[in-house]
């Protein structure tokens, strides 16, 4: 791996700023009436798991580069934290996660019907959070960001309905294609497109340099996902999920699908048997699948699809009108090999 | 029951318009990928069980009542009634509501963890109608808006966590004052303080005139409340949920709480024996409560607590200083009535 040094720690000076202001100003700390006091702590759970930081880097990076400050963009930056916190606590209980950042999911953790409310409890939180832009960055852009956080969630949540009614309708009659749909609305929108528009919105951007950015962010955030669903099932990772949990959730990866594609009609055949087992039962055969996924060199396959994405990627952010700090502009660069090249 | 049937033309009209805006011009109706127009359907499915409409009426009429035009207060009635929409889809979750407005709950009808996601996708789309309130009424307006949307949904929330948490730890050592303060968040906020206050910020009234909805609107909302409870109960009420689901899901009521501490040893041990059950178990049990319901006159004892609160709610709404329209005035003051003399 290329050294990352620099970049990851102005990722990480950027993640603990966004942190301080979710926990120290954005989210409610304590209530005297006791049983909200509990909604408190677990809406701020989440937020106290760590993580990488990747998507308020993006955005506060995005916001140098287009000319803007860092503190045009924190509390956009921090919203954004905010979204992936309350959609994680919506996700595990959806697909069944028992671990998240290397601790029983909420859901496991408390009961699962506090949590689903706790985390609508956070998704409010993060619209007041987006409100108080206000106040630094004038009305007309406070809502500019907001218009575009609805698209984000509005995408995310197309996205997530895809992946799930595939797992729900047992389906996998999926193409490569499907896969681009869905982890594009699923993933990209999130983790790499809003990131980097919202920084450009916060800076005051002309719009039509936000253009190439979803093509851009298509890229990196798909290039992303392909690669962390690889970390997933590669030994050794120091991957915070359990390893091979995609596996048990039955995650529609571009993986499984490739290697459906590669099988005889025998393998085909157990593939599909195995998939139709409960989480518990196809814990039993995981080594099953782990041996064909091998047998097909798919995670090969799937690196080197994220390898082109995250390359073409870089050749589209190189053609932005950044027009603002070219170290932000490198910082963005160094990003997008990291996605590919991180075993974390 | 008094004649309200010019307060319910009114009401129905209301309704009808803030539906026409969210079915034709706020909720997406069809999408190429198939499974996406699934979400959307879904999106779509409880907005189009009808229902009363009375908050969207509330924040229409408090908008004339100060003053204002019913068009600048349309958009953020029809985001109100989506706001009930999506949190209904996910109360209907946690508390395994089996019916809603005459037909199976969300979550019964399609697979829940698609039930739950479409429930995030109707909450975010709701902020982005919230949005759109910056081409009529301008931006400060607009995130003034969102602020009392934000705080609304705080307390919600809150008082959701605290019915669950009384239902998930089997907790019966309820008073009446934590009911009170529960049913406040839970019902009140959403239901009467905000639909009113949001009329008012609609309209442009000044902060200060504000101020005693919330205490109006706390009475209102509880007395609502209460008298819903006790329709639950009620024998031939034209009541669109199935009849005594309260009791089925274990609701905390002001009715049962009432009824708790009245009981004998004896019949509170069996109360709480059967509280112990599971949902079909309770069934089996259902005309055992309902026994002591009557026996110990609690549905009356309820109602005429839901009476005097509103009859207070009434008192205070008379000190508002409104300022506009004199028969929009008179139609909250008519709703107030009408929300503890229906019988539906």
């Amino acid at each position: 791996m290329a050294d990352h040094t620099l970049m990851l720690d102005e990722m990480k000076r950027v993640k603990g700023r966004a942190d301080r202001l979710i926990l120290d100003d954005l989210l409610p700390k304590s209530h005297g009436v006791q049983e909200v006091d509990l909604l408190y702590r677990m809406m701020r759970d989440y937020p106290q798991r760590g993580g990488k930081g990747m998507r308020p880097f993006l955005c506060v990076t995005s916001c140098r580069a287009f000319g803007g400050e860092e503190e045009e963009a924190i509390l956009t930056a921090a919203s954004l934290e905010l979204f992936q916190n309350w959609i994680l606590i919506h996700d595990d209980i959806e697909d069944g996660s028992e671990m998240r950042r290397g601790a029983p999911s909420l859901h496991r953790k408390y009961d699962w019907t506090l949590a689903l409310n706790a985390g609508d409890a956070l998704h409010a939180q993060m619209w007041h959070a987006l409100v108080k832009n206000r106040e630094r960055l004038g009305e007309a852009r406070t809502l500019d960001i907001m218009e575009e956080f609805a698209h984000m969630i509005h995408e995310t949540t197309q996205g997530q309905h895809m992946e799930l009614g595939w797992v729900v309708g047992k389906n996998w009659q999926i193409t490569e294609d499907d896969y681009y749909v869905m982890c594009t609305k699923k993933t990209a929108w999130y983790t790499a497109i809003s990131p980097m528009r919202l920084g450009g919105i916060a800076a005051g951007a002309d719009r039509e340099k936000l253009k190439p950015l979803v093509d851009a962010g298509t890229k990196l955030g798909v290039g992303f996902q392909i690669h962390d669903d690889v970390l997933n099932l590669s030994a050794g990772s120091k991957y915070g999920k359990q390893s091979a949990d995609d596996l048990l959730e039955g995650k529609r990866t571009l993986i499984l699908i490739k290697l459906l594609a590669s099988l005889t009609r025998d393998e085909k055949n157990r593939f599909v048997e195995i998939f139709s087992m409960s989480r518990a039962e196809r814990k039993e055969h995981v080594d099953e699948l782990l041996a064909l996924i091998e047998k097909y060199k798919v995670l090969t396959y799937a690196s080197e699809r994220s390898d082109t994405l995250v390359s073409q990627a870089i050749s589209i952010l190189r053609t932005v009108q950044w027009g603002g700090n070219p170290q932000a502009v490198q910082l963005i660069e160094e990003l997008a090999r990291f996605a590919i090249e991180r075993d974390w």
